[in-house]
Formats: structure tokens, sequence, C-alpha cells
């Protein structure tokens, strides 16, 4: 349980990692805590202590029953108890805990939606996990109200961001593209797994250029690779190349 | 205390409201209540009932022993406990709570600072007070680390939004201005009480106005009317035109 004064709870003023669990296996743990390590000097606070994060994150798994399981564990990290107001205490003592719950792979592949809600590339939080993520709810809620999967959020300047909680990439002409991390994107681990393992340019680009792509996908750390089936009605034929970066990947 | 699976908590999914308590007086309740009804109906969320929260806000006033005092009162909206990732449960079950702390009127004048953080007009949590607040606690933290008291955020197209926690008007010419919502402005309550006792010209306009001003000021609930000083470094002369609106809105 959290307090009523916890900052993260009042202002959203903290961060989280999603992390897949297999059976027990932390995937790619040690590059989450880092990258929350890099939020928290970005923010201002102290970066937890990894051994107590892992330690947290596996009694999470394990009460949960998911030792076996195939799980997202979620480490959160807030800044702690606060007073009154945005400005936070002298000595920020941050709040760290654990949850887990099963998360299948997905099989379905994705249908997307423009939103009309825009990420705030003009904000170091856009390249963040924190805990200020309603842009990103409000995104989800208006395509699946729409009868779509997922969100593709644009930028302030209309240039193609991410998804609402995924990474996005397409092929064109051959080549594969994925938004830069200036246009408000976050530095995903899976779609760092994508870029070592082929070429990918990163680009600042106006989402006209989705409608000419030979094929679309999403990443992140759940779903790691997830072929897109269509954006705003426009479908997409099934890419060979795909599958073959979501085999390197790994489920 | 609030639960580990809280989508306030987790992902910053509700709303908030600041009133000003004044010897147990709940300053401007009603248009802080239906504000927060707005609000809810922009997020999707179900509203509050306006009895249970003036009741919960004056038990909080109340239990912190503030009855006679000039206190803040926070009434905090979460979205509830939401299973995992961004999408809530069919039917949120939002959790309300308040609390109060002490809160004398502010003597000095403010000293502002151009923060580098943007406000994000292309979200309608732009113009809400939720609990993703981080962009602002980012900006005041910059604001304060330089010296100063408050910031000034423009929005994604280089227009001035407002401060980090109050909306900023200015005289020019003898004219007053403020910034037009839909520059990624909140509705503020005492905003509403200046337009409404002088003439005031919505603008979507650049930083370097403000550097021709002849004076500048913040209002929310609790500071109400607070003339500014300076403005990275700029300083602005006390203004008679400031202090009669100060005076209309009262402390």
């Amino acid at each position: 349980m959290i307090g009523f004064d916890d900052r993260g709870l009042l202002l959203g003023d903290g961060l989280f990692e999603t992390v897949l669990a297999r059976a027990g296996e932390l995937v790619d743990l040690d590059a989450h805590l880092a990258r929350m390590a890099d939020g928290c000097a970005v923010l201002g606070l102290p970066a937890p202590d990894p051994a107590e994060a892992e330690a947290l994150m596996r009694r999470a798994v394990s009460e949960a029953g998911l030792a076996t399981a195939r799980a997202a564990v979620r480490l959160t990290l807030t800044a702690g108890p606060g007073g009154r107001g945005l400005d936070r205490p002298q000595t920020p003592k941050p709040a760290l805990f654990a949850t887990a719950a099963a998360s299948p792979a997905p099989t379905a592949l994705a249908r997307l939606r423009i939103s009309t809600v825009r990420r705030n590339e003009g904000s170091p939080a856009s390249r963040l996990k924190t805990l200020s993520y309603l842009d990103n709810v409000l995104a989800r809620r208006e395509a699946v109200a729409a009868g779509a999967d997922e969100a593709v959020m644009l930028n302030g300047q209309g240039e193609i961001a991410c998804a609402a909680a995924a990474n996005l990439f397409w092929i064109t002409g051959g080549a594969m593209f994925t938004p830069a991390l200036a246009c408000g994107v976050l530095d995903g681990i899976v779609r760092r797994r994508v870029m070592a393992a082929t070429a990918v340019r990163e680009v600042a680009v106006g989402v006209e250029t989705l409608a000419g792509a030979e094929a679309v996908f999403l990443t992140n750390s759940l779903i790691r690779v997830r072929e897109v089936a269509s954006l705003d009605g426009r479908r997409f034929e099934p890419s060979a190349r795909v599958a073959e970066i979501a085999r390197l990947v790994g489920q």
C-alpha cells in the first residue's frame, strides 16, 4: 500500500519498468535497471539499489504463483512522500515496489489507429517510462473505442513517435525505419535489440510515410515483436522480414 | 492508503482539485467540483458524488486541525484498481480521497524563469488537473534550481501557456492578456474570476511578448493573485492595476 502523500500517486512523479519473466528468468534485467537509473538521473531522483529491485521482482513473481509462467513484472519507483505542491522534499525518499501478472505472448496481429493525442517531445518525460502516462492511456482508449488494438502517437510537430505502449518500426522499399528518440520516443530495450540485429534508420517523418510502408511492426519487452495487420483500415500483407526479426528477438 | 494496482499510482490516470479553505469555508467549491466532473467526462471516468467529495474535504480540514486556518485542500480522484497495462477495466471504480495542509497566502512577489519543459497542447490532459503532472514538477524543479520561484511553460509551438502551478496574465499598453485555453492551459477558477472582473484578451503568442509587458501576474486557487517581480532577470515595477485585481479576487 502507498500513502496519500506519495508523489507518484499525487503527481505522477516517478518511473516504471515492465520486464518479461520467462519461467523465472527476468529477461534483460540489467538493461531495464540501467534504464531506470538513467531515468532517475533525468528526474533528479536517487536510483534504486539493483539487488533490492531484483529481489522485489523475484518475490512478486513467486508470490503470484508465476515462477514457471510467462509473466509481466512491473517495477515501480515513486518519488516518495512529498508534502504539498510541486516541490519535492530536500531529500526525496523514493518508494519501490514490484507486481507480477500472467502475460501470454500475443498471437493476433495488431490493428492500429492514428491517435489525436500527441506525444510531448518537448519534455524529457517523453523519452522515459514515467508514472505520468495518462496521454498513453487516452490514446489507447481512443484506439480501442474505434475497434483497433493500439494507437499510433504523433508528436507536436506531426512526426511519427510510437505506439501507446510500444515502439514502432516499418519497412519501405526494403529498408527498415523507426522514429528517432528525439521525436519523443522511449529507448525501448527490444527496439535496441532490433537495431543491433539489422540495419534500421532512425528518422523524423510525418504520418503519410506509414501509408506507403510494406510492413509495420511494434516492439516492447512483453510483446517482443508484433506485426501490424492494419493502420486506420489500410491492410498490410504478412512480411517474412518481420517474422525473421521476431525469431531473432525471441518470444 | 492506496493499493499497488491503483491506476492513479501506476499511470497517472486520474484528476485532482486544489481548493482554498478559509476558516472552514471551501472557496468556490461548486466550481471546483464541476470542473472535476467535466474532466471526468473527458477522461471517460464517472464523476464523484459532490456530497461525498465535500464530506471528504471537510473531514480532511477538520482532522488536520485546520478548521480556523487558511488551508489547501486537495481532492484526488484516481481511475481506481486496474489490472495490468493501459486498458481500464470495463467498469472503472474510481478512488476518491482528500488531504489538507496549512497554506499561508504568499507575500513575496514571484520570480519566474522560462522553462525548457514544454506544455503538450496536443493532449486534452493539458487543459485538466491530472495525476500525470510530471512535466510541471520538472519545470518547477528547473526554475528553483536556477534561483527562481516558478516556471513559465511554453507549448510545443513556442506559445506562452502557463506557469507550472498557476495561470499567467500580463499587461501591455494598458491592456490585459492571458494565453487561450487551446494553448494547453487549465481553465483556472481564479483565471475565470479575473476575466469576469476586467477585460482580458485570450491570445496565442510567443514568449517575446512577455519581454515587453508592463506587469505580469499569476493566479491559482491558493495564491489567488500573485504579482511577478522578474522574468529571467528582467524586472517589473509594482502595478496598481494588479493590486486592484488582487483586491477584487480576494486572498
